[in-house]
């Protein structure tokens, strides 16, 4: 393929053939396979498997899921086919019941099938490949769009410095903190990309570090510790970050250190940028306050992906999955209809009304 | 023993046997063994084998060598024994030829038989084991007075964040930035220790975390990405860290990602002390310009302790051992002699003149 970010794209539909062709993301960055699925099963496995991960990735493997589940039905009429749906349906959704992007994506095809009511069996069924194929387009198209206004903050040469995995391959394509990179990347910026390894589970390392490298993007491996020293040499003049969810004041919940790097941004004078589509902006959430953070075990502290213990058996730990940044801290939050600034309160709903 | 403290001393000398006892800190923290060398070969194989790190203990380790060597000598003169003496101090100068504690207390045991001259050899055999237990009873001293001023900073149930490992263990006894903690504890202040893993080596998981668990005080192990979030919420009262060199500005180089734990304190208004050891303070290094920083190898980032790769093969990697905190973020120097305060460049030096 020419372009290298296609070569990495973590969820391909293959309409030809019927086939949903998925990155193993569990086997990274240790081997590059690509899955072949053609069975509602197997997407179910490897949903379950966490073989796809990524909102966006794992609802575009949903949808497509329910189109190979249905697909199968033997029904001869609308009515019969609603109902093997329903089951298809309900089975997919338990593959992994804490993801939002399931269930929207299952209730997309829901609406879908609802809205040809009246048309025959063969119909409906071409009717949810396309759905599904339109959800993987849609996808693409709003990480594109958040690359391109991102890329307008940017430079050619500068440094960018990036806090887990907001990427292609959790994406449809491009992703959403990197797209501007893959995007820079298409026209020449030449940028060197700082990754944080991102502990306690490394995504930084295993994800974000792989995909740059694939795709040919210039990347350079940090722990997280040492995001000040590269800030302090100049080595950086902007940083990128996805979100898992902005409030209406424009604080943002992403992953656990995301708030340390904007406070070391912020003292070295270096602006802090979040990429944010507009279905993680919840408006009815008031301020990061009301973000619940969700405390995970602490085996992903003390022993995860080492060989032997490495801390003290039974050791207390705290181990937060995501922080809350303050809105004062972030220079501009990057949607598909623009880029917000402060104060977030006036700008975020905005970006609500605009065109593309 | 009654002191827990006392319990996880790494180097003690047990006079009346001639054994030096060597805490194991490669086994760390899964095991907790005592070595008995009596052999200046064993002493030699244990600093090799950075079975004795910190270089306050390495020091003390390897007077007790040449003690241990220089007893088995069979010379019967003073000068005949100078002889075995100096083949004995060139042997372990060789064991860890980039530590310099190890070639300032051979010097100072070097010193000591010169200043024994006119006497027998078991005056000057038994002069070199009161040189050994002497440098270790100092270095006990200095750290007991650093947390003994330290402990005046900090009030009781206070929540302390320490980056590294600045223990017990790799010190005579109590540490530098753990020896007020080890002194409250003494005295029932009751303080809450949060551990920063500190990446990439983990001394903050293997080690700290250890001997505070070891010594029964109430300790919390963090990723490094997680002392922002904890001192957003209020945990964290103060931050206490060790020292590698301190400039006579103040400017502090210590284990990498320092100077990011020091922006955040500032950031959240938390007092952030550096715990120094006159030995480490330079007066001759102007600022932290002058202090040169270690590059280490890939491999620490990208494979030590994990069972298989957890980052892409040849990604490149920024891996500097240390950083340098500005004089501007350094709330107080604490020294065996006192505190010293901004402006640093007044202070450090009466420092040296004090008596203690």
């Amino acid at each position: 393929m020419d372009n290298p970010v296609e070569a990495i794209q973590s969820v391909k539909l293959d309409d030809d053939n019927d086939t949903l062709i998925l990155l193993d993301q569990t086997l990274l960055p240790n081997e590059k396979v690509f899955l072949e699925l053609k069975e509602m099963k197997d997407v179910w496995d490897a949903i379950y498997e966490l073989k796809v991960r990524g909102a966006p990735a794992i609802g575009i493997a949903a949808a497509y899921g329910v189109y190979l589940g249905t697909k199968k039905s033997t029904a001869g009429t609308y009515e019969d086919l609603y109902e093997d749906f329903k089951k298809v349906k309900e089975y997919l959704a338990s593959s992994r019941p804490t993801a939002v992007n399931l269930f929207w994506a299952l209730d997309r095809m829901d609406t879908r099938f609802q809205n040809e009511k009246g048309k025959n069996v063969l119909q409906v069924k071409a009717a949810l490949k396309e759905e599904a194929e339109q959800i993987r387009a849609e996808d693409e198209e709003v990480c594109k769009s958040i690359g391109t206004h991102a890329l307008t903050l940017l430079k050619p040469e500068w440094g960018i410095l990036t806090h887990c995995n907001a990427g292609t391959i959790a994406t449809a394509k491009y992703g959403t903190a990197l797209a501007p990179i893959y995007l820079g990347q298409e026209q020449g910026y030449n940028f060197k990309v700082y990754a944080d390894e991102t502990r306690p589970l490394l995504q930084g390392a295993r994800l974000t570090a792989w995909e740059l490298q694939e795709a040919g993007v210039d990347v350079t491996l940090l722990c997280d510790n040492m995001a000040s020293i590269v800030m302090k040499e100049g080595k950086v003049q902007a940083v990128l970050v996805g979100c898992d969810r902005v409030a209406a004041n424009g604080d943002t919940a992403n992953k656990i250190g995301t708030s340390g790097v904007a406070i070391l941004a912020k003292h070295y004078n270096i602006p802090f940028y979040v990429c944010a589509p507009l279905s993680t902006i919840d408006l009815t959430c008031e301020t990061g306050e009301d973000i619940h953070i969700e405390l995970r075990p602490s085996e992903e502290v003390t022993t995860t992906w080492y060989e032997k213990p490495m801390a003290p058996k039974d050791v207390k730990t705290y181990n937060p999955a995501f922080d809350v940044t303050d809105h004062t801290l972030i220079s501009g939050i990057v949607t598909e209809n623009g880029i917000a600034y402060a104060p977030f309160n006036d700008s975020l709903p905005k970006m609500f009304q605009q065109k593309k």
